[in-house]
């Protein structure tokens, strides 16, 4: 126990140079669905590898991929001793409509104890607790419990298109007892939370065209087909009344959801009319027969994500446009394939486009749902790790959100995936005003602290 | 025939110059959609108050008005001649998107005897059109065969707001025996057009909210509307499958059209598969059980003109949109009244919107539908100019867009509206890369030299 209270003072001592350190950090702006951030992520990339040396890894390096480059670093005390695989991702997601933070993005600024950025916990943040228990375990101790491997990557943002196959070549280099991914949120403030499953994704752009150039829509209202018009019968066909998915075949590998399954959600602490207040919508409305949790965890979804055509400014422009988009992306559950269900999505499209326009799909980069048998020794010594700090039974949850990394390494490297969040449902990922509360910097370091401790006597099979 | 002849001669003389000053006029980026603009209109304004002013109008000043500034000018040359009150607008669209350009919108450029900028053809180059007949007319006659009076407002490419109440409180001002508008076109190149009759405008702005900020898709997905699906559904909601407006009361004052009529529109001459080709589209598609000229002159419709929500950029960003909105506007026929319109839109959106979301309804500026009797002398007398320069029989049309002035003008002044435009309809009007062919700048200015000492002649009313 000593030696834990150690690492513990370590991360007290040095508190305030570490969140100058990760101010640093979030002022990469290192976006990488905008090609123009390109220098952005190869910069936080360095800035990783930086931290892997000063910290006093064995070995540290910036790895080229077919992608983004990919941050990969050892340290091994004890061939004998269990290795943990770290995951993370220093890119984070584009900032727009920047008009609605508070603060820059780009500026990471605490209020009332949180720490507001772009990637504050998604996933700059919770990377960098990772690397910080890190340096305090090497820098406080004679020896560390664990061996660790980190890899770090640039493009989970937009799919991690590139890193199955970084993985596949790059296996020795990754072997592992475990890999530990902090990429998720506690269910609620002071409950500690394991994530044993999460949903994959799959997604398309569909790009209607119409007449070779914006007409008058006096001229041609009524004769020509407005591909806005075009585009919203496909959206509107994806749903019935319902609000269930129509597009054959979607839900031919989910299977029904048992009772006690059920039952276990329903137990999953969660206030639904605080929840409602909070995002100020009139009500909940998703698919019928699901509650709130179940939609949000457990079903399969479609959303449009973004959809444009024609003018857009101040007041009116009668034009019948010339174009119309939408990206749409549905979030995918156990055994639903990303590949057949783009194959599902396409053709849904086609078989509801007017003939009278032209329609053209693109699948952007899927991921595959993932679930993890939660009564694996890594895991159950995680939720004790979580329970000595936050004082509270651990709950487990399947996540809303896809990491479609984590299914492939799982498959790579044959190795049990801890999802253990240090997040908050409410703090913006992916929108305006994200942050991470500093209650939860400070208890997740300590969490780890313990955990890899912890470890250190757990049997690995 | 001695004085047109001269008045056709100072045109061919001083085209070099006229033209140069267009280009003046057509550099003015007097936008009135968009309040950035502000001084570009008054700007405009008081470039054509200047050409008046060079003429010799007796009269000639920049008024103002509710809202943009309206130029009257007036050259009495005999209290008993007919009084021609000119109208047309200074004022032009929006050029987004401006990369599908293929020369500046601002810099006129001519290619292959075309004209383009903005405004070339509507409606800047019809005005111009009107002021340099005037010029030959007053710089080479020793008296003008009619009194001239302008009224060229700022606002019409906004639905004209503030005109109606400016032309009411200055009826005296403009008391005419007719007024003629040159904002319109020939229905096919060498065919001389006069439109009898315009669809009227009414539109509406939808505003979908749902949460307060964008949310994760993967978080919230499921569980919360998503503002793009409802709108979706709002918008797919307004037409059945077959092209019909499903509006409540949208056609109750629509009269069913008559064989006549249907014979008559049958006539006019339109080769739909070059158009077809022209436009690039793979098929026509509209409201079913009637013909594409019916369709586009004589139905009303329903367009959205613009559509926006969520993430726009490149690659995908799995958000849950916060809001999403649609520009929708309909083209009116005899005897839809534009507020009742509104009205049942904005029911109908009413009625469609699911309860998760909120949604607020804007109505834009509205215009009457219009028809003239096309047998009045002042009108006939049109038809005979035009058939002297183009030795082509005059067509009767009903335009398929608004100028919503005209109707209004019609009810305060009590006066023939005689629309004789000088545009093609592939001018690209309110679209990238708007031109005026130069033959229909010179044979118009022809044309309304012999209209104007033909009517000299005619009986008013």
């Amino acid at each position: 126990m000593i030696m834990e209270q150690k690492v513990i003072d370590y991360l007290k001592e040095n508190r305030e140079r570490h969140l100058k350190e990760l101010t640093e950090f979030l002022a990469i702006p290192s976006v990488s669905a905008l090609s123009e951030h390109n220098e952005d992520t190869e910069r936080a990339a360095e800035w990783v590898k930086g931290q892997l040396d000063e910290i006093g890894f064995t070995e540290a390096k910036v790895m080229p991929s077919d992608g983004k480059p990919v941050v990969y670093g050892n340290y091994i005390q004890d061939e004998n001793a269990p290795t943990v695989l770290i995951y993370g991702h220093y890119d984070v997601q584009p900032v727009d409509p920047v008009e609605l933070w508070d603060s820059p993005p780009f500026e990471a600024t605490v209020r009332d104890n949180k720490l507001y950025a772009r990637g504050a916990t998604d996933d700059k943040g919770q990377v960098f607790m990772h690397l910080k228990v890190m340096e305090a375990i090497l820098k406080s101790e004679a020896a560390s419990p664990v061996n660790f491997k980190v890899l770090i990557e640039g493009e989970e943002e937009i799919g991690s298109p590139t890193l199955p196959a970084f993985a596949e070549k790059h296996q020795d280099l990754l072997q592992a007892d475990l890999i530990v991914v902090s990429d998720s949120a506690l269910i609620e403030k002071g409950k500690p939370t394991i994530t044993y499953g999460l949903r994959g994704l799959a997604g398309i752009q569909i790009d209607v065209k119409g007449a070779k150039g914006d007409l008058h829509s006096g001229e041609y209202g009524g004769g020509v087909m407005n591909p806005v018009h075009a585009l919203v019968k496909i959206l509107d066909s994806f749903k019935d009344e319902y609000n269930r998915v129509t597009v054959d075949g979607f839900y031919d590998q989910v299977p029904e959801l048992s009772q006690e399954e059920r039952d276990a959600l329903a137990a999953v602490p969660f206030d639904e009319e605080k929840l409602r207040k909070e995002l100020d919508v009139p009500e909940f409305e998703g698919e019928n027969g699901y509650s709130y949790t179940e939609r949000t965890s457990v079903r399969p979804t479609l959303e449009v994500n973004g959809i444009y055509g024609g003018f857009q400014g101040e007041g009116i422009k009668t034009v019948l446009p010339s174009k119309a988009s939408a990206k749409v992306t549905c979030r995918l559950v156990p055994d639903q394939d990303p590949d057949k269900i783009v194959e599902l999505l396409t053709e849904h499209v086609e078989n509801n486009a007017p003939s009278s326009v032209t329609v053209e799909v693109t699948p952007f980069d899927k991921g595959k749902p993932y679930v993890t048998p939660f009564d694996h020794p890594v895991i159950a010594t995680a939720a004790k790790a979580y329970e000595k700090v936050y004082k509270e039974e651990t709950a487990y949850i399947r996540g809303g959100g896809s990491i479609p990394i984590v299914a492939e390494l799982d498959r790579i490297l044959g190795v049990p995936v801890v999802l253990m969040g240090f997040g908050l449902p409410d703090e913006n990922l992916h929108a305006p005003n994200e942050h991470l509360h500093l209650e939860n910097f400070d208890l997740g370091m300590e969490t780890l602290a313990h955990y890899y401790h912890m470890l250190k006597d757990v049997e690995m099979k």
